[in-house]
């Protein structure tokens, strides 16, 4: 863990105040904290824009009965081995499952990993969260 | 304009230098007004979100010369007149307008004026800027 | 406008009921339109990634007694002058202004215009609505 | 899975062809299938804001190092012991953690966890994808 760095904010009153009513709400313990939570959402943001090394979640639900849908998934999640860490399936009820995949590597390649995946006919939704390695968002 | 108030803020040294980075690239001043234009958009999320007296623009592309498009878009600004406060039109080509529309009201009264015009047959595009009254983010 | 086409669409019948009655609720006069609708918005966004020349709205809130402001909005908009088709301005009250200002060119220009106005300190509050030429999106 | 239900759709000529472009871009067999994803993630987006039953997957980063994270985190998790499935726990580095919460429950319950989550002092980052029961997006 890098050194702690301390530096001086200038808020107007006013926005302060409500500043401090939106930490209380989201549970915050201290201004420093939500602080670092919005930054951190910013540089994690251009990670991704820029295609650099990061880290997700694919997020798929697909009626497993359907006619060689395990297969595709399958199919496709070899093609993208080097990037798949590893998945966590669910079975929400008699016919729908939900599948995690956890994904690491270049920004580009897990959103042409989920697009992939979303077009394949059967899977009803796909999500991608857009996550960080962690390593420069101290 | 209220008091300058003024506190501090701890960040790990690796976070604040890739914050600097980030506030180059966005040219911003200093850290000050960064964190303050972050702090005054989640305010505004919120305002938009409780349905508190707020200030948008949407924007309407639309080919004028689709039958009775003009009557309809009139008709539904009149039944919305409370709201609207000024209208700017553009004529992009010699098919295509641009109509901004200047609104300030009710949060969710203006996401209403906002789908009933995005539904309206011949409208080819309609988005809606959530703003600000400005008056609650000095 | 050019001719039109028709063609068919196979649905399970589960979620066409729930497409009517999200088409109703949003106020569409049938299910062309929606789906219209829908296309349009995926194309306006690729439009926007791939810098096509492109249309949008930029609002901005500010207080127009902060010291020299009005200066440098003017400055940037002089910059930008090729991009900019015209402004409305309105008086919100006393203190704050709600800018408009009409855009049209290439859409990464218009994407470093707005983060040039955003990071002009005094300004409270910037958003950009990505709309189109209306061109390619009959 | 219900029965299929078919219907014709209207588009300007030079619509279609720029959706088809984009279709194909997308790695979509038929345009049906990419309109099928387009009104079911409409249908999901509404599921989430009127708070009903549906399904997620919330994303941690945190450095497990860090005084007490573990004791904290897993305190939340019991306190949300009804909404959550299973955990899937990735080390991606010597400190760095990604864990993926998959969830099922009321939507304001499960975003109501994924802010208790993220307000927790050394998670770095959190998001939740919103996906759905599949239930009702066949």
């Amino acid at each position: 863990m890098s050194d702690i760095f301390r530096f001086g904010v200038s808020l107007p009153r006013t926005l302060i105040e409500k500043f401090d009513k939106l930490i209380k709400d989201n549970k915050y313990t201290n201004r420093s904290e939500a602080l670092r939570d919005m930054i951190r959402q910013e540089l994690i943001k251009k990670e991704w824009q820029e295609g650099k090394e990061t880290v997700g979640a694919i997020t798929l639900i697909y009626n497993h009965n359907k006619r060689d849908i395990l297969n595709k998934i399958t199919d496709t999640q070899h093609d993208f081995q080097k990037e798949i860490i590893s998945t966590q399936h669910i079975h929400l009820d008699h016919d729908n499952c939900l599948e995690i995949v956890a994904v690491k590597g270049n920004s580009k390649k897990i959103i042409d990993l989920t697009n992939t995946l979303k077009s394949i006919n059967g899977i009803k939704h796909t999500t991608l969260s857009m996550s960080s390695t962690g390593e420069n968002i101290e």
